[in-house]
């Protein structure tokens, strides 16, 4: 089975780079499931119905969360809605998390969870997610293709999952530092890997936002707002896995981007 | 001008992968330059006077530095010979901080500044490098080259350097995290950036350094030596600037890496 | 000089309560100056006119600040304004940054300065507190008294720059926290020291902000908004230091606290 | 039941302080249980059987600890012996920590349960220390005392915990920051809560260290061995908490110090 994975689309320009190049993307590809990372679709942070609903109609089968997945409250209208296939990270503490960190989809008539779990490392305190594996991944289907989203900061906390959950699940592919990077591999012919898959949305901006509050955030350290890049060139980061449906074991993973400078992918 | 890049050598087996491999990409790459990342080379942590040797003798020109370049003692009894081409991140506080951030070099009859900075979003809050690099270039031959090896955590502070200095230096190339970007690209057709380049040394560790240890941090949280992993299969991290000596911008830049599941730079 | 400082205001109630407490205690403690800090005087974040000419009106010479005095926009509408002794830490990096970072005031015939500062262990990386000190008291005139609001997070920073200004300043009181610590002295018969104030405002709520948003942060992870605390009871946090206006060292300082439980101050 | 609840002790002036001091305030203090925080005993980092005899031999029942405890290696040897009163917190990760979170005792009749829990806000990102007391109290016999060592760096988590145990808890007692804070009470009489009780050791250092390494480490953020400031005047904190042995509510919490600038206690 092919599996399609989209980095974090970041607001307006996000969605509208998600429409324009998911199709093309999907008709080379011909993925049989595709996944969308939506944390930053409305306005940079978080995601309204709406903007669900965009990123379903270009073509995603399921929406990936991560740390801003909370940022707008309207996420609460539609995060439990069991028609909505939409995810936040697993291991937020305690009993009652709205949401679901770990779908089940049939695809034709393989079953595939797809997990959305958050480091803890330079992020907020949440559940140790070695731990939260631990405890999630007995309790699901053996034969099942299991399919990771793993949001996190370091290097480390992300090869350390990679390493762990090798033999475990059929993929770990890392986001929210929005560069993708150049690490795609196959721990031990069992576990795809990438430990980011970059974003979709501004090339022209900081991580898919304007340049100018970012630049003097760091230069003044004091308040700025934010804004999404909506002008900007457009930029989108993805990952293909081929996972064997038998062994669930990966069989291949190849990342790309399509930017103004990298157009290679739709020669 | 052509310069190498050569990410965080990390360890023995670092030096190893160095002396095995820079030979042969000097060979194919013809750089009149190359500068190294060495602030790994002992033990995963500092470095002492015979590593800077051996990463001398296999072919760097300048050896860089980053936060770990002071964690050997040893590393004072020469960091501040004008004899060794060894930095340090130029934006420590304090008026006397050992050694040097930028070091003046020329090729043929080309002057060269490689600099090194470090940022400080997540890491030890040291100088504002934004500003440190205000401070700096105007006091630069204006002439010159400029190389920047930018050593950091966050991508968000990295993009925003690299913005930042557009136009105004030639690359700006990052280090830190040991894993390798896949953003390499040329702002405004002047400077050369990537967000990092990777490391040098074992491919089976996490970042050059045993699993088992940095695992156990992450399930423990209780202290835990990390040793570099000697017996891994080898990997390393680089790029290479092409830089149009009469404008100082840049022409290209094309980043590598070369490990077991990926030889094609060997083709 | 006795010199009266109040830790934080925060919100309506922290007014409230420091128009109904401060004129009593300026009475019994008979200060030549009194300051107060203000950082949370609007709503628990930030200061607006208003907030800054109740605090004024209610006793204080000169409001302090410290990370939150940015956090709402109305507060560059004054604080520039010559006429009004509002500080912002002094160490905020740039050149033109909004704002005073230390304020000189005569009071009878004596000149005292008064310094904001901020640290910057684990908290925003500001420029580094201990230079600026370097930096700023040489351009102080030798015979003034200088009192200083050090606002920063761990008690390691705070009580090194104490020692670090030990017989360069008058006092050296911080804040931040909103607890206020038991180790009011003097260093070296010369400068007093604090590590901490305390606050002003709600005592039932945590830190003068309503329990259950923090306890549902820490409980969730999640976005909560806070809320100031306006129907608590009341607490102040303050001390007095009496400084010999010939040789500028301190002679003696005390902290009190006034809160349901604690009405010592008031017998 | 009174308990007497002594800070962390810092090194070797740290155990020479207790040995001091602690016999004099159990005379006049007259408690049923007295309790001293050991995670700095060894060298300022760590605790071995030798110091944690110092200090049982010295007075105390239980030896508690926190994010230190760890760091002598030899602490392995006697942690898990059932025969000596050493805590470690309870809410590190994993199913096989050693030591012990939870320690039962009797006094006279009376059980007592002595718990050290740590806080993970600007810490290591151990377990949610809220939901470790939500799992761990309802094990225990509803007829106890409990008697919490609360070690943790920020006052917000702190006064929640507090908050979070009223009625649930006889005391929270917070440790780590090494600097006594003047807000002992009694949360709706019932739980008595102290943000930090201080420290035992030096007083003429910074927290319990010699000064110069931590300046240098301010000054530099560079690395720099810190040692414990053997040769200072002495300092102890800590506090007396009355608890009603019918209902388990605290009747009364007094907080104490005694250095060269205050010897109040001993009057
Ligand atoms: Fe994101
Ligand atoms: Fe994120
Ligand atoms: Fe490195
Ligand atoms: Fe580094
Ligand atoms: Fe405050
Ligand atoms: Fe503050
Ligand atoms: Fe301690
Ligand atoms: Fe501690």
């Amino acid at each position: 089975m092919k599996i399609l994975f989209v980095g974090d689309v970041v607001g307006k320009i996000g969605l509208d780079t998600l429409e324009n190049y998911l199709p093309q993307i999907k008709q080379r590809v011909k993925p049989q499931l595709t996944i969308v990372n939506g944390e930053n679709a409305n306005g940079g942070k978080g995601i309204k119905v709406e903007d669900y609903q965009r990123i379903q109609v270009a073509g995603a089968d399921v929406v990936s969360g991560g740390n801003h997945i909370w940022d707008k409250r309207e996420v609460m209208d539609f995060i439990d809605d069991p028609g909505k296939k939409i995810l936040r990270p697993y291991n937020y503490p305690g009993k009652n998390v709205p949401g679901r960190g770990c779908i089940e989809i049939k695809v034709n008539q393989k079953k595939v969870y797809v997990i959305n779990m958050q480091g803890n490392a330079l992020m907020q305190p949440i559940d140790n997610p070695f731990y939260a594996f631990d405890e999630l991944l007995p309790t699901l289907d053996k034969d099942a293709i299991k399919f990771v989203d793993f949001h996190a900061e370091t290097t480390s906390e992300k090869i350390a999952i990679g390493n762990y959950l090798t033999g475990r699940v059929s993929a770990v592919i890392g986001t929210h530092t929005h560069v993708q990077t150049n690490d795609a591999h196959i721990f031990n012919k069992e576990t795809a890997y990438l430990t980011d898959v970059g974003m979709t949305g501004s090339y022209d901006g900081i991580l898919g936002v304007k340049k100018e509050p970012i630049l003097n955030r760091f230069l003044t350290q004091r308040p700025n707002k934010f804004e999404v890049d909506d002008d900007g060139r457009m930029q989108i980061g993805f990952c293909v896995v081929d996972i064997n449906d038998q062994t669930n074991n990966a069989r291949s993973i190849h990342n790309y981007v399509i930017n103004p400078d990298n157009k290679k992918f739709l020669d």
